[in-house]
């Protein structure tokens, strides 16, 4: 079996299908459309699942944007208000619940600064209920954040710091957000998954460390990761792959060709590959060349869902207003 | 007494001056001069310079950079390597110890955001000395930091996540770096203060609202501040006070106008006068047009200050190499 | 007759007024509010407005926004709108004009990036008419915009960068958006000025060196110009004038005092009080501390103001759409 | 033959070996190292050679920088005082020229950026030789610069803009700089071109549509460029002839699976490829991780570079001071 980690579940059933013949066993999937938005609800249903999708028990829903996104204010709208459906479904909302908000990544590298910039643009309320209380809406719900760097620019693993916030202010549910890496340019900036089961060592673009979840701190984590870009590694390998299948297609069957190309070993060529290309694509990724743009639009509509699913009192043009 | 708040010792000697003829007690001052640098060196010896100072025993040394350092990198440099002996003078900086810096202030606002700067300027080390152990030099001392950010970017108390990082990981020591307000606009962006008391609630020009010192943490903190704005309504103030000295000096002693002069509670007319200009100039500030270069120049003296200080097996170079 | 140049007509008027009893000749005023929007439009009508003015004959209308802009989108949009009207009222808005948007000032310099910041968010049109008319809307008219920097950042003057711009693409109308000194706090991004007669030299927070008018280019110019600082030394002046309107106010009429203080020839008294504060005060600028966040805000109302202006056909709507 | 374009020369020639057996006629190439920076020389000289290598008559020099300049700034000084040397060998420089500096991109995109970089740390001094001659050492050339932007952002074609400023400021010498694309991942942000033939249509990342060259403004125009990206539709191009040659290689001489390998159309099959992977790959780039950071040292090192070639009357030393 090909052993690609990827973040996305929707890529890891993927990877499975492409390596296996039966269905997975272990897992409910459930697509629909919602305002244009696809949306892929993966639930890993016990320890079956797990092993085969490579993931932990739980719920994952991915929503795909519409193309328009980028050019169409009404449609980033739409797709907020989607996503704060979603992420709705994943943990319960309770009215007196105290959120953490992190925004995970590199502020300094544009394609990893996705969480801080969303962080950036949330509605943060909790000083006011303690400071101010008698000066706002007592159905505002109160929500901290912070975006805590990465270990080269703080000295300190992320996880040390969130458990340690965590520790003091006891918040009531964590949600994370990260830059991750996609295996296709397709879903680059394109899609937004959202899980109730936190975030493992070695995720994201950044290589984080920590594991950050219900079992590390205590408290429900709902990840929010959004790929940013696809390793240029990746892309090097499917574009092969991409060829070899066009060379199979076009042979005759059973013909010396056919068979040759039809038993190569993929995964030897591949490392082989690698280790031609490797030297200089290690460190390189695949991005869109606006990525600084993309990174900006996107980060606007997940902090969006965020504010509206935290607080449902208010309508997207009050949480507009306020945040400007 | 007047009862102006200052966060810079030298201001508050100046002020209690003003408004004193006798002697202060309970401090010891000590002037001098190093590479061009004025160096001020104001120890708070007991309760009587405590009350008289309005600022815990203890030290604070306020170094006044000469008129070229924004346009000469070697005037830059000697600053650093004279700001980073006053480091060293305030605390006993030890080999072993694990330093946490802290850059308070937002980010967003220009003024405030030396402290940020400065820490994304400095060499983070702790965690290469716990991953690497065997590739770094042993010397190296092991450094991190974090800017926290500030309550209305994060919903949380900058005391709160600095108490709650350094009780878990522990440092030896803590370093702040503080915007702060000047009284007078030539000191703004011109002086270094490095005191070891920590940090006052109410201090900076965010308004910090926790105390930041050995005693809420129990561990060392230093406290590195720069002037970088004056208040708008203390510029009021004191041109009106100019104004009134001018007044006084050009009319006839023992006329009515001297008396009538001389006998204005300036208190009252201020307090007057700021109601009157207050409405305007309650959150404006001064400050060169330049801020935005300014506060970047400062920001990488101090730090390659600190820089020096805890990393004294390596030279300037050493370090701006490593810096890039 | 006290000589401190002003940028704002509205400004002109107070000071002329503040000096002299009778009524100004050779103006017309009328002021009026539109959406909560104060409007005053004054109308320099001939020489002797001219000379009473200091500025050149022609309309400059100005907008006092409401206390709310900063946190109401909505407000932003009717001042948006509002803006608008004023501009189509100082320029004949001709349907196949080409229009050239010139953003002044240094992006460098926070209060001074007004300009380039503005540019930045307009809807770029003439490229599209030229490469691909068939793809965009008949109704669409042809706008260019440059950001030419200044002097010290360029070795050029910029009216030479836009003198041999403008003659080589021949714009049938020039827009300068420029940041500039207010005489008072309280107008600090809170005001916007939009005229006919171009802009003179040593306007403008940056001190630009040129006019840019008809006169000099040959192409009709609108000035939208917007307070976004005081200088630190009109403050300390105004401070000084208040308090001494103060101790007049409260002394009794006829008493030496009262006269004294009557008699003083304030102007002295501020060309001495300049000599004692302007060492120190020369460079430095009075702004809100959020200057940062001010400026970003008070550019997307003049950019939405001119977009819609320039764009009948579009709503605000599509414009928000177009420009994301 | 294969018809990659591609705006470096190396890479021309390169293309050309690998397409030919023949020696390449109308060229003459120089190799050698200094200070560690490996720098080939290509000199076209005839219409044979232009024909052959797609560029015009010409110089092009290309320096390719040690793996250590991003980390050491002694080699990042030593890379600059190469590239000024290779620039004094593409034009004669002449103490009373005055240059103009064009930073071409878009400073939105950061990998198109390089130019308008490089321009904000060049040692601007034309105004200072104009306004306040008797204070500046008469050795010290007129350089003044502008970074036009792109198409997308002003509505004016850049060469447009260049045109009418040289028409109008007259300078001698027009410097361009310009991100551009490599074929291969290895010369990413490590080598800088330079060559005396200007700027063709088409080149950089961003598109270029105008010729900028000594033929359409009347002024030599030296043209400096730097690849930062790799298109992704190249590297998958890459990555399949690498394969299919890893194939080949392994393959039986003579065998029918050998004969097919050789006799594919490499061209068709990208074509294919292309087909399905272009519409995900078209828009998209590879990059390092850190752009951000690796553009920013590399605008420096080229800045100094020009810094250096322009005023030699000037050391690094007295430059980084002006510039700081």
């Amino acid at each position: 079996m090909r052993n690609i980690r990827t973040d996305l579940a929707v890529e890891a059933k993927e990877l499975y299908d492409e390596q296996n013949k039966e269905e997975m066993q272990g897992i409910k999937i459930n697509e629909y459309f919602e305002s244009g938005v696809k949306i892929t609800d993966v639930n890993i249903l016990d320890e079956i699942g797990e092993r085969n999708m490579g993931k932990p028990i739980g719920k994952y829903i991915t929503l795909e944007m519409p193309e328009t996104f980028m050019h169409d204010k009404d449609v980033m709208d739409d797709v907020s208000k989607v996503f704060s459906k979603s992420l709705s479904e994943v943990v319960k909302l309770d009215k007196s619940m105290t959120a953490l908000v992190v925004g995970l990544g590199n502020w300094n590298v544009t394609p990893d600064a996705l969480g801080p910039k969303v962080v950036s643009r949330l509605m943060i309320t909790r000083h006011l209920k303690e400071l101010v209380p008698d000066k706002i809406d007592e159905n505002i719900r109160p929500v901290c954040a912070i975006s805590p760097g990465v270990l080269g620019l703080t000295g300190i693993e992320t996880g040390e710091i969130i458990k340690s916030l965590a520790d003091k202010i006891r918040p009531n549910l964590i949600i994370c957000i990260d830059a991750l890496a996609s295996r296709k340019a397709e879903r680059v900036n394109k899609t937004i998954q959202v899980g109730n089961t936190g975030i493992s060592p070695g995720s994201g673009i950044g290589n984080r460390r920590m594991e950050i979840s219900e079992k590390s701190l205590g408290i429900p984590v709902i990840a929010i990761g959004v790929p940013t870009v696809v390793h240029a590694s990746t892309l090097a390998n499917d574009a092969i792959d991409i060829a070899l299948d066009e060379l199979i297609n076009k042979s005759t069957k059973g013909s010396e060709f056919y068979t040759m190309l039809k038993n190569l070993d993929r995964e030897e060529k591949q490392n082989l590959i690698n280790e031609v290309l490797y030297p200089q694509l290690g460190n390189m990724i695949v991005t869109p060349k606006e990525i600084d743009l993309v990174i900006d639009v996107v980060s606007k509509i997940v902090a969006n869902g965020i504010n509206i699913a935290l607080q449902p009192a208010l309508g997207l043009e009050d949480i507009n207003k306020y945040i400007n």
